[in-house]
């Protein structure tokens, strides 16, 4: 069975949307991570900036708000809170890309869970120490008022509580992928010969 | 920096030991995992059952029968309970294998974070589906009175609770290991092939 999809999750700074984009670039597989945007963008009418604020991070905004969305008017669409519709728009895109038959990539977005049921699809997390992430994220996004460790951590936390809000499983948990790697110790084109070898000999 | 020492933890009926026999075999590495035991045993006079039964389910006993040890007498050795007394002679055993200088395998025993100081190990976790463990305990082990999702459930519930007491870390999350494996999905020869290619390469 050829891997026709390869979903890659990935903590905050480990590079993991690096290694989508070389592994697109070597397999010859379409790449989706901001093209999602994108597209949920064009179906929805929100700004791409809207979107990609709240489509990965949705309960990570306060309770608070969130009930707040829920309770009253600005935050609902078609009866859903408007999390919850951008995540099922998001999904429906997912999986036109999945039932499209061409070989893809796609970084993050619960795409391991929303594909779960598909046996063509290899799934991959990446992760690193807390230091490799840390001083990526500064070479790669440029410095911030806040810090590298919290930019780091409260990003990830909101990405843990946006997968188990929409999969009700823990992300970041091995038996979720076919394989974790931590590019920190293995380097990121490791990680990109190893997938590859995985794809393309299966 | 050539891998010296790999340490393989990996949850019950994945393959883990398994894995570790052949890559030991494949790379001409020293194999440990009931060897540490012998070695335990050897040191302290107790039996190698005792040793097998508690050195690596420590904490997986009632919080009350572990309480009672510690306030009573028969669980006392050199001021520890017993349970903690087995882990620091299991512990002085893994620094003894990895001071030797001889390339070497350690399955379990929390291996992975008593050599956490140490540059050349790589650290490895394997898991699978609850499906394939399963299937791969009956067929290694036999059958017994207790079904084989309670047995696969109930031995990684005791090495989370072991771990967790002589590491405070959680057992089975990606970012104490350099690569994660899932055997169910990649087939024990693929493992022992990704970690081998690692290990000879680095």
């Amino acid at each position: 069975m050829a891997v026709k999809i390869i979903t890659i999750s990935r903590q905050f700074g480990s590079g993991g949307r690096t290694t989508g984009k070389q592994l697109a670039k070597d397999l010859g597989f379409d790449y989706y991570d901001r093209e999602i945007i994108d597209r949920v963008a064009g179906e929805t009418g929100f700004s791409k900036e809207y979107v990609a604020a709240n489509s990965e991070y949705a309960p990570g905004k306060s309770i608070f708000s969130y009930s707040f969305e829920a309770a009253g008017t600005p935050g609902i669409m078609n009866g859903m809170t408007t999390t919850d519709y951008l995540y099922s728009i998001q999904r429906k895109k997912i999986l036109e890309i999945a039932n499209s038959g061409k070989n893809s990539i796609i970084v993050g977005r619960c795409a391991d869970y929303i594909l779960r049921e598909f046996d063509d699809v290899l799934n991959v997390f990446i992760y690193a120490d807390l230091e490799f992430r840390k001083n990526r994220v500064v070479a790669t996004y440029g410095e911030s008022n806040t810090k590298p460790e919290k930019r780091v951590i409260d990003k990830d936390k909101k990405r843990a509580a946006n997968y188990k809000h929409y999969t009700d499983r823990e992300w970041g948990m091995p038996n979720n992928y076919d394989i974790c790697l931590n590019s920190g110790y293995l380097g990121i084109d490791k990680c990109v010969e190893i997938i590859k070898e995985i794809a393309l000999n299966r």
